[in-house]
């Protein structure tokens, strides 16, 4: 906190920043003048200059909720006099609404318990809560009473990462759901060769295939809300090591509802106050589901990229919406750069998911230290798969056009749909009809009757003709 | 199927191998005379020399108990004559035993359909059957009746993944649970130092921390439990592409239906059989939840390692069972060589996660084409921390003793048991005294006389003994 | 080693298995009564039941190697006597050629360090010595004399890592590189549409995209061959944990030189004896050099399987050898196996790798704790990606057929062939030619025409044929 | 390029951003009216709203520097007019000095071929060049004459790379490394325990370890520098697919000399260009050499942590500097917050490998597309282990203080130091005095004597003391 206001020029960097002069338990520092913070921020700020990148601001909103939660607490258990409390609640509110972000300047590479942002928290808040109430509020002593940077800091985490997943992942996957399932509805009889192993298949449709994406993506929203009971546990109440050290009796069970009532989301105190601090399992198993979904999206956009892709020397099924021109030299080319922009998106979700995994295995005894790194990985996952769903949905499945007459002429030439054959003159003499055909570069019911089974009675024209409806392949009787 | 049997010497390879000449659609093939399989199992034995590695015996059993589903099946919906599929029921339950698991020799690395295993076994079971009935069963036409390769090698893989879940990993990890537990309840008053960052923290019970790797491991089976219901979604009936050509009306929910029957395990049909042949979402979920065990059981391992390192120049505050010499060079020296076992083992586990994820993404339209290779690794997986679970319970967390005395001094000597004085004398006061300690190697009990405190009145010596009881810091009012 | 031959019906196991008992410093073990292996072996067997796998058979192999050079240099430099060190080198010799591999039935999953299978090793090699000498010769003072675990272990990693890149991988892929330059030769003008983003772009040839494979693999040899000298550096000499304790003045320049010698490999000693012992950064390098291999045949089989897709339905450039029937429902279907065998090896390959960082990681002090996972992951790798080369150059790059005639109509219909044109007429005109000709459904010299290019004298029709001649599109001045 | 401006309030959003029309190819945009980039830069902008973050500064100067040097060489072989070249080579320079970097406001996750940065260069020097010139430069037709955005963008990214592994991470690791070395020269008879599976082993010296750091870090430089050559090798020159259509005779040599001159960087002509656009195979191998330095650094920084455990609870031997206060609830602890955030680095460079990795398997025929993302994870990983192994050196390794007596005196307790006895009694015996001395708490020197082997005469007083020297057994005569 202040000691003394000295703002005079920065003889060392030359230019004349106006400083203060602050202390913590290690010492004098010198604070930019204008900064809320205090000491311990600004020892952060020079010892970890290593990305540039701070914290995401779901985590710094978490933290400021946290914090008010906490002093609610703190002061209906008798630790904080009300307007202490109060005056910290209502600073907590203000940086909530991310007005004074640039006060939280500190690298994500910090300390790994992130007890550097957590003290620029408290260093903040007491700032702002000093000048409220016109006395001083101390950092440590009030504003991380009966908390501890191993207890709150991750907490802000998972309060973080279940508010992201509720309120933006799983809408934006809801809306590309309802945009594959939509085309899935008007190309239900759209019929189009499948293909299996790149090969030539039996028919299926084209909203056979959407249907299948939009499944995709709700298994993906299913994944989520199972992994979320176990992150929306937190660990808040435990302080230094899980204990609970240094808190008044009730104040886990009182701050947790508190921070559920405040943020609106269905935060639980951990079943196990060690496996909460020693462990960060739950990122792990959330980052995992989050990794499903990238899977899940590289298949779709890799699917309609080839189904687009041409416009003459491709598959060239569907028209995927031209957007922007494509080369720089190829003149009138054009594109998928959105499913392009996803697929890379997704790559850089299971780049996030080895770093996630990785830093989970690291904990020690009491504390995981790699949680800032956790945190900002998953969070930046979850924002770039929310804004990748909405954009797929919106700027690329809601346009699609499909070619329906090359679909259908393509679903005729595959010399799979001899398959339903089999049932009629087995699957040797099938295999001989599907050879034939392609050998000769003739339809498959061209080669039927070529082979002589028409006029061997094995198989009648008309039989021929009912077996060889595409579109009555993609619905035989056990899937109606 | 079998044409003609003409063994004789093999001028080839220069061996007197017996063979006799099989045909499939491609024409003729040796097989070794004594072999079950026929023509396309040979062409993959020779196709295929990649490996040396087949696939798992748990989906060799599940793969032949579905075609015993399917062979009851058919005939119910008058695909199959009862005989014949009396036959095919009665061969797939001695392959099921595992009597003829010398005649399923195809190398994981195929063909990525699983394919050629498929045909194995359809091979294998025409040929036991056609020797039961005394007539010829078709592999094709008969014992891969109302299938594809596409359904069924995936549905066998699922099917084999939901039983070892069930029956091996889950009750391994109960039985490790109940260990860790065991050693909880042993040693809940067993004080000892909290370690954060690695540095001496406030005290916590061995019983808490060996509570929270209990917690780890349950949290661990919930996570399992919950993927279940998604892996034991099954895509048969849905043959070549979804849509389920060439089945009989009613096929995919009475197979399955039996298939659950025969099995007990909960398999149910695929809610989407488009979603469920294009893609393997679900095993990389389920990959997923075994990741966060290995992540777990990293931890834990690593804990334990270091709580037994020394004897003299570690911590030194557990004695892992002695199991083997431990140097070849040092004598005497005894290593923790279980939970060495069992972190390469989480290792393994990460690798084959890495692969099943990579594999997963690279599906195409109505088919992922690297089905074997994840299913083995998938298998692999669940039975290495399915032995290494028990191992660790029996052979290191079962045996493991306590140094109490070294335990409560070395607590006691941990300059952050000062933490309770930041209610009496606040942070920065009690930063002295931990400093103060550290510098002069004197308790901080002295450090608090020495400093003053108690000559100014600060604190009692009364209110220092009763802040500075190790036992009771690690149950404070708030965790009670 | 054999104290007392005592073998007797096991009554545990009901079996009646002989035994004999046999001691170490730990006490008494059961051993069976023909195995030359002693009571180290069977305590790690009994320890260890998790995976069922054992080393590599080349890690034995080059383990038995480097027994023998150790037992020659110590009688060279007095700490054997002669006959002890010729009866050592002899038994060697003989477990090299495997004859003895039974022998080594220790798991995977083991002691970190790989103690328990270097006193396997030890003791059978002192068994073998023994008798051939007639006297006792000591698994630890005798066989192990000058060493320790921890720097013979992970020299026969090194060892055999280095030898099979040498012998095994670097051949097979410069048998896939010549077979794919054999192709690019041939296919030297053979013009077909280059593709970018999936879309339509301006001509290449086929022999330019396999001249470019044939590049990949060569640059990959390079990375391999880059990688050696650190991986052929081993840690033999430095015992127990580097400082060389316990050998003799000369020892770590004499047995390295004489293990070169015996394996006929470049290795050297480590430039650093503790970051030898304490890291295994060389094994992470290699396979980091393996995934980029996985990298390249990941990009080269997808491109095969796109080009050989079809018949009908897809790009149909490449006929893809036939080589076993495709579908066990689909008559006549024939698919890419070969192609996809591969992938599912690159699949394994980046899963091994993930093993090796995470192990390679997780070092502590004098020693890596993971190493027989590391090694055997790195070996199969290897043994994986040079069993897959050689299958992808005689399976399927030998056998392809390209469909010249189709491969130079997609060249032509693409509609990038108006690139040319944007240094006559500039880039945006060309751009509306392109657009003109796909949306009319006409060619590009069509397009031109038909929008007054030719009337207006923007362009002569010499010119434009000139312009748009594909094949010299793929060969402009630049590139000669 | 400017067509009119006609600033008004922009209707959509409320705000009266002044704005004017462009267009492109595919019709008209509105653009910031302060904004030097056109059309395709803000179509890109508007369709990529994804991450927030855009491309690496260090890439959009290479991409400048790629500009200067293709006008200049257009202009040399007659493709542009001279003073259009100078006009661009001037806008060039000006963009490198990063003046202008607000004016590349495109997203990350945008097209993969990093098309729209292309164009986004492309504008920008055309606007800034038509200003100084006084008379239109096109965009495509001038700036991007004889290029296509599939050379020019990844030789952006590899050129970028290369800068940065030579500039930056080179000299950081050198500098990180002498500092390890310091600590080697002055710690080199600091005798310490060493420690092997965690457990006491035979003595080293600090001086060993930190020498054995040093090594891995050199050996890092090493690996750095032998991926170089393949790195610095560029696609410039092949434009669309690798053929060189559209630029003149001799350019791909002209512009990369040219350009190598520039950036006085090693840049040489890829040797395939049809490997160098349709792979990135190359940056998977950079990526791979940062990645051993995550897993040498991973281990270095467990190490310093472990050794600097406790102050009373832990190990030790090392004082890591106090940089900041440690715990805001544990008052006077103190964190090893550098190793901390190291470790977090390495992890975030183990997923941008991922990323890496799984995007460069991404490629299809003539181009990868997942360059963008490919390149910015290189250069974030390159840029935070630059600036960590600075750190590291100054503000951990250059200040660390030993505890030379406690690590004396442990290494004088580990029972490990009887293993010279080794050679004068034999292992088995050697194994029993351990043995000993840990289970009557006394020296290894009392347990020899305890147990008669002096008296027996079978090891003298004097052979004892030799032997038991921990320094001596740090250097014996093989490592000297």
């Amino acid at each position: 906190m202040v000691d003394t206001a000295s703002g005079t020029t920065d003889s060392t960097s030359g230019t004349s920043t106006e400083y203060r002069i602050e202390h913590d338990t290690m010492g004098e520092v010198r604070v930019p003048a204008s900064a809320l913070y205090g000491a311990q921020t600004q020892r952060a700020v020079e010892n970890f200059p290593v990305s540039g990148s701070v914290l995401e601001p779901a985590q710094i909103a978490a933290l400021a909720r946290i914090k008010k939660a906490a002093a609610v607490a703190n002061a209906r258990l008798g630790v904080l006099d009300q307007s202490i409390s109060d005056a910290i609640a209502g600073a907590a509110d203000r940086v909530v609404t991310g007005e004074f972000d640039g006060d939280f300047p500190i690298d994500v590479y910090q300390t790994g318990s992130g007890t550097s942002s957590n003290m620029n928290m408290n260093e903040v808040l007491a700032s702002l809560a000093s000048t409220a109430l016109g006395s001083k509020v101390h950092p440590n002593d009030h504003v991380n009473a009966s908390q501890s940077s191993n207890d709150v800091f991750p907490t802000s985490v998972h309060v973080a990462v279940t508010g992201a997943l509720i309120h933006d992942l799983i809408p934006s996957l809801e809306h590309l759901a309802e945009a594959l399932e939509e085309k899935a509805e008007l190309w239900k009889t759209a019929v189009k060769s499948g293909r299996t192993h790149l090969m030539d298949a039996t028919p299926v449709t084209l909203g056979q295939e959407f249907g299948g994406y939009a499944s995709q993506i709700r298994l993906g929203i299913e994944r989520v809300q199972s992994a979320l009971p176990r992150v929306a546990e937190v660990p808040l109440g435990g302080t230094a090591v899980g204990t609970g050290i240094n808190t008044p009796a009730g104040f886990p069970q009182l701050v947790i509802s508190l921070l559920a009532e405040e943020t609106g989301l269905p935060i639980t105190e951990a079943r196990d106050h060690f496996e909460a601090q020693g462990a960060r399992d739950s990122l792990v198993e959330a980052s995992g589901a989050l990794r499903v979904l990238a899977v899940s999206l590289t298949k779709i956009c890799n699917d309609l990229r080839w189904m687009g892709s041409g416009p003459n020397t491709g598959i060239g099924e569907l028209h995927i919406p031209d957007l922007q021109p494509g080369s720089s030299i190829m003149p009138g080319k054009v594109n998928p750069v959105i499913p392009e922009a996803v697929l890379m998106v997704c790559s850089r979700v299971i780049g996030n998911d080895a770093s996630i995994a990785w830093s989970g295995a690291s904990g020690a005894f009491e504390l995981n230290v790699a949680i800032p790194v956790m945190g900002t990985a998953l969070l930046e996952s979850i924002r770039l798969l929310s804004n990748s769903a909405v954009l797929l949905a919106d700027k690329t499945v809601a346009g699609l056009e499909a070619n329906l007459e090359r679909a259908r002429a393509l679903a005729e030439s595959s010399p799979s749909i001899v398959t339903p054959l089999n049932r009629v003159i087995g699957y040797e003499a099938a295999a001989k009809i599907a050879k034939h055909s392609v050998a000769k570069g003739i339809t498959v019911r061209e080669a039927v009757i070529d082979l002589g089974f028409v006029e061997r009675g094995e198989v009648t024209l008309e039989q021929l003709d009912t077996a060889l409806d595409v579109l009555s392949m993609t619905a035989p009787p056990a899937a109606k």
